[in-house]
């Protein structure tokens, strides 16, 4: 068969704060043969994180991208070529196919989607990272309760929005933390929260705390520094803390903020859990097809922000780290 | 009945670092009349803690000691004068009776403790907040199984000591940090760990991660950054650390130094627990007959190092901070 030349967004530099356009090229490479063992996939949609920023440094974040080598991404993709007994041209397959048209990748670092005929977008949001991530988190590693008191940031993102639609429907009391009216809106209209509280407004601390008079039981972070802090002083006897990443940290982890207000932590007896979704692999398919229910009822609000275009990456990935996306961000090389 | 003036030490100045010899005076103070509801205490044995460099701080952790006022302390003592129901003369009680020698409190800040013939110290060590510290953390907290790596910092300490010693009867790996030769032939030869290291040596995290090959399932934290640093490091994937304070900390709460390795906690699904043994006020009894069994059958070591005279008050106290103590601080007014 014959393949184009593969199209890909190298890191052209190590970023030191912003992820500025200056970190990428975009390059034309010549696609190597396929090798026993090996894949070829056509890449049709690519999935941006913020754990992509972590990759970006050499201190490792689950590992780091080499200089002058295409970046990192979760993407989904067709087979076009296959050197692996699992997979035949034409399977749909997920995995880290990376910012470029055409990913040549081990079998065993793929996994096979089922589609239905849904966007395969869906499965790199909804159905992907961030779902499964506000999923596991809300229904394995706690289980708000009625009364409870949960707050979450990130409350527009892909996983925050998860995360507090999942503590609504618990009958938690769900206040969220988001930047700027549009997505405090969004929070309160779109995903029914109980309050919202944006964190480029004025008085910022003051607000959480007054949106908080009954203080925090669970805390969802996706941030970080200082927002975790402030939500230490906020906790409640016994109550419960997660983490799954850091936005705020991973633009410099070669300095990464600690929590000072840690030692609430014993002083209020509170448990403070961490994970990611890859922690709950085998049980991805209960994850999906319990969201899968929730979306078809149309009980699961969810975004997304995409773009076309492998060129247009650079912009598109400092969305996240500035507050602009409105939504999940997906890019379609 | 005749009370002689009261002696005390009271807080002179705030300390910045290590609390000196200046921050302290010895006072004589007249006892004022006990009005209802208050208890004229007679103490006879003082705890020295490491929580009580927060109390000196107007930075609060459970509360701050005011300036010229007589120094919080856990103590023991008997009964001399009682306008409270609950309390006569010669009923020996446990409370914050203060670094003095008359302790003049409110009724309901007390308990009557139930003494065989042992040392009243031991009600403020092996029976008291350390032990049950040390009992609860490693029962109720985390239950270390077989096979398990456990590294507990302070292990010579009251605290950690009784952690060390929990975990390895409960058949785990255990590994000790404490400062100094003594400290570690200690832990080695009296509390019969595995390993101990030494963090005042050189190449303390080498000698640390060489000790535990098979990294860390749970780490008992009672000191905080660097070591909790260092052991987050070392943590293997769903491991627990636990808090209960940090004596690193307790000298600069004003500006407490965060753990900058807080990001393992997802990344490698830990869980962070956090607790004072008054989360169990209601399960001390339960506590305390645990603890006296292994005592009584000599499953337990423990050690006190005394001091007698408020006068040697500074210098008992400061020990803690230097490491050279030689057990469970004790004083007797």
């Amino acid at each position: 068969m014959e393949i184009p030349q593969n199209e890909c967004i190298v890191l052209a530099a190590r970023p030191s704060g912003l992820p500025e356009a200056a970190c990428w090229r975009l390059e034309c490479r010549d696609v190597p043969p396929v090798i026993p063992g090996q894949v070829l996939v056509e890449v049709d949609t690519i999935s941006i994180d913020p754990a992509m920023r972590a990759w970006m440094d050499e201190f490792c974040y689950l590992g780091c991208v080499e200089l002058n080598q295409p970046m990192w991404a979760f993407g989904i993709g067709r087979v076009v070529d296959s050197a692996s007994p699992d997979f035949e041209p034409g399977d749909t397959v997920r995995g880290l196919l990376g910012v470029q048209r055409y990913s040549l990748i081990a079998g065993d670092e793929l996994e096979t989607l089922e589609i239905s005929d849904e966007p395969h977008s869906w499965h790199l949001g909804i159905f992907g990272m961030p779902g499964l991530t506000g999923y596991f988190g809300m229904t394995d590693l706690v289980q708000p309760r009625p009364g409870q008191q949960v707050l979450v940031s990130t409350a527009a993102g892909a996983v925050g929005s998860v995360v507090a639609q999942l503590a609504k429907r618990a009958g938690a009391r769900v206040v969220g933390i988001a930047g700027g009216t549009d997505k405090n809106r969004f929070c309160l209209d779109e995903l029914g929260l109980d309050a919202c509280v944006d964190y480029k407004a004025a008085n910022y601390e003051q607000n959480l705390a007054a949106a908080l008079p009954d203080g925090v039981d669970i805390y969802f972070d996706n941030v970080g520094v200082p927002t975790l802090d402030m939500a230490l002083r906020l906790m409640n006897e016994c109550g419960t803390v997660i983490a799954c990443g850091a936005i705020n940290q991973f633009q410099h982890m070669d300095r990464v903020e600690g929590p000072t207000e840690y030692l609430k932590i014993p002083e209020r007896k509170l448990s403070f859990l961490g994970f990611t979704c890859f922690h709950y692999l085998e049980r991805f398919h209960e994850g999906v097809t319990a969201l899968r229910a929730l979306v078809e009822r149309g009980e699961l609000v969810f975004k997304e922000d995409i773009a076309i275009g492998l060129a247009n990456f650079p912009e598109h990935f400092l969305k996240q780290f500035t507050g602009q996306n409105q939504g999940k961000l997906i890019l379609k090389p």
